[in-house]
């Protein structure tokens, strides 16, 4: 069984190695650099007095807030507590008995499926293919199963699927009676969204739920934001297998006050978009490590000299107040990977002045 | 099927009646009327920071300073976005054929329980009885159930049974194999819990599960924090059905703040004591309401005048800007029930105001 242990849990880290959270640099998590938009956290501020209340359930002004930037109708709109928890509450609802996923990817498919008795299958990204799609292999593995999970960018591979190469897939599925559950949490990153997102596209299908986050590009991952669009029936069902109030008032307000700024927005993308090739740049110069070419905010390493291992690496690291991503705990992966977030250019200068001193010595 | 409609929508009310929601006084909610402590919102100011790093899974502090309240081990111990996730969580986990549950109660037991397609089941509290327990009534339903659900006190009759009633309770539902699900959401308003708090019990039951809401007492539902306490096994099979970031990093502040804020802590237990009274005597003045005696924060009603109905009074109320709630969806009440929160002095007397002349109009 895969081992359940994510980055960013800076809490036990900082405990672990007696060191305050502000003394720690958390590469291991995947949060926009510049944080939250200062216009939602004053608003949080502002509005702390609704924490009385009780939160609403529909999310009203967060969902008109979205439709501005997404052709969305409420019947098919559903909000959670992150998206994590609509990973498992689609999990619930579908109760499918042979679960096909890519690996390496987000861990917490597994974890779902396991959740409601489902049997998991891998779908293997072959490094010697650079983790690309095997659509090959799918058409093989697709009639024994009934749900496919497809990230898109892949976390924690960086690999990102076109709409047209996700319609490749997408029909495939259909043409095996499998039920595609696309994840799209990275996608704000990107500046081209429409030509990646599948929101955009014309005709809604009833075999596909695309799932979104709004912690990871608007930096609230502490507040948990999610939601996820998917065919109406599904959707309903889904409203039926939680409790009513799941997404609580702070994250309410910080969603939709992060979205009406467009300024940060912008800059925020700019910024990783700058950063992430600067970053890769500079780890491309580490002997050593094959960094992968990074889509959105993080950047996945390989290690190419035999007696560096990422758990090593982690170790080493983390003394030095550094902490990244051991992917080791990914199926598929040995312990010849890890993962970063790109950040600010000062605390990115950090990571590979870190490195550099580590596999120098190593 | 029950309609799944509760008091505190405060967002929608306010926008059916054109009335922002400082013109509404929330009677439909049971929510401490001192509002949060100001020590915990204060924390939240200042560790709004904290929402740019992911919530700590284990929920450290909070279980620490809960620990310091109740005897709890850590392997029995669980939190929720809410109690109420806890319930959806538990019954996924549970997975029983049927379920039996006290009529009228907290509907989104039978929610919880339709989620994973149990047959629902009731025992019906009845009004000739003053809404007691029908051990009798129980002795013949629990060989034919799996899980058996029990609101203390009550919600909404208020009814409260002191540990001694609870045992006698547990141990039909031991002998039956009935799985016990002991929600004590609004027992933090009570003096002398230990009186009446399963958690004090010195033997520990593998049969039992005791549910706590940190969001009534506290006044924090918009933030969402609950927890729970059962066997090892059950709770080690909750934490595998969500996802690991299921507690938002605000709610676990304000859940620690508030238990270290004990002024705060006996202050609005003294004051919903006198209030309660204060309120329920003045509810007893008026002809055609029959309020029964409560044991916390909120006050049954009957409406004992036939030409008076729980939906209509709720409408005509709402124009005022008083809100309540309608018990006429709970299952085994006709419409002539209602709830009302006890809530500061002034507040209190503009709905015995209302409720007077409405009555005396009608």
């Amino acid at each position: 069984m895969t081992n359940r242990i994510h980055g960013g849990d800076v809490e036990k880290m900082g405990k672990k190695l007696g060191l305050s959270k502000e003394e720690l640099i958390d590469f291991s998590a995947n949060i926009n650099p510049l944080g939250p938009s200062s216009k939602a956290v004053g608003k949080i501020k502002e509005s702390l007095w609704q924490i009385i209340n009780y939160p609403d359930p529909e999310c009203w002004e967060l969902r008109e807030a979205l439709k501005k930037f997404y052709p969305l109708n409420n019947e098919n709109l559903i909000f959670g507590n992150g998206a994590s928890e609509l990973i498992f509450i689609l999990m619930k609802v579908l109760q499918p008995c042979n679960v096909l996923i890519p690996a390496p990817t987000f861990i917490e498919y597994q974890f779902a499926a396991m959740s409601v008795g489902s049997e998991v299958h891998f779908l293997k990204l072959n490094k010697e293919d650079e983790f690309s799609f095997p659509l090959e292999q799918l058409k093989k593995q697709a009639v024994k199963n009934d749900v496919l999970f497809l990230c898109n960018p892949n976390n924690p591979t960086g690999t990102l699927w076109d709409r047209e190469q996700v319609r490749e897939i997408v029909d495939i599925a259909q043409r095996n009676n499998l039920f595609m559950v696309l994840d799209e949490a990275f996608m704000d990153f990107l500046k081209d969204e429409k030509k990646y997102s599948f929101l955009f596209e014309k005709e809604y299908l009833d075999n596909v739920f695309i799932l979104r986050s709004m912690t990871k590009f608007f930096a609230i991952p502490g507040l948990r934001l999610g939601w996820g669009v998917g065919p109406g029936e599904i959707i309903k069902k889904m409203h039926l297998a939680k409790d009513p109030w799941n997404v609580n008032s702070l994250a309410q307000t910080a969603g939709k006050e992060s979205l009406l700024d467009e300024e940060y927005i912008q800059k925020s993308r700019k910024y990783v978009d700058i950063e992430k090739e600067y970053l890769y740049q500079e780890l491309k110069k580490i002997k050593g490590l094959k960094p992968y070419c990074p889509s959105v905010n993080y950047i996945f390493v390989q290690l190419t000299q035999k007696n560096l291992t990422s758990g090593g690496l982690r170790e080493t690291l983390a003394q030095k107040g550094v902490l990244i991503r051991d992917c080791s705990n990914y199926p598929n992966l040995d312990s010849h990977f890890i993962r970063v977030a790109v950040r600010k250019r000062e605390e990115n200068r950090n990571l590979v002045r870190a490195l550099q001193e580590v596999i120098s010595q190593g």
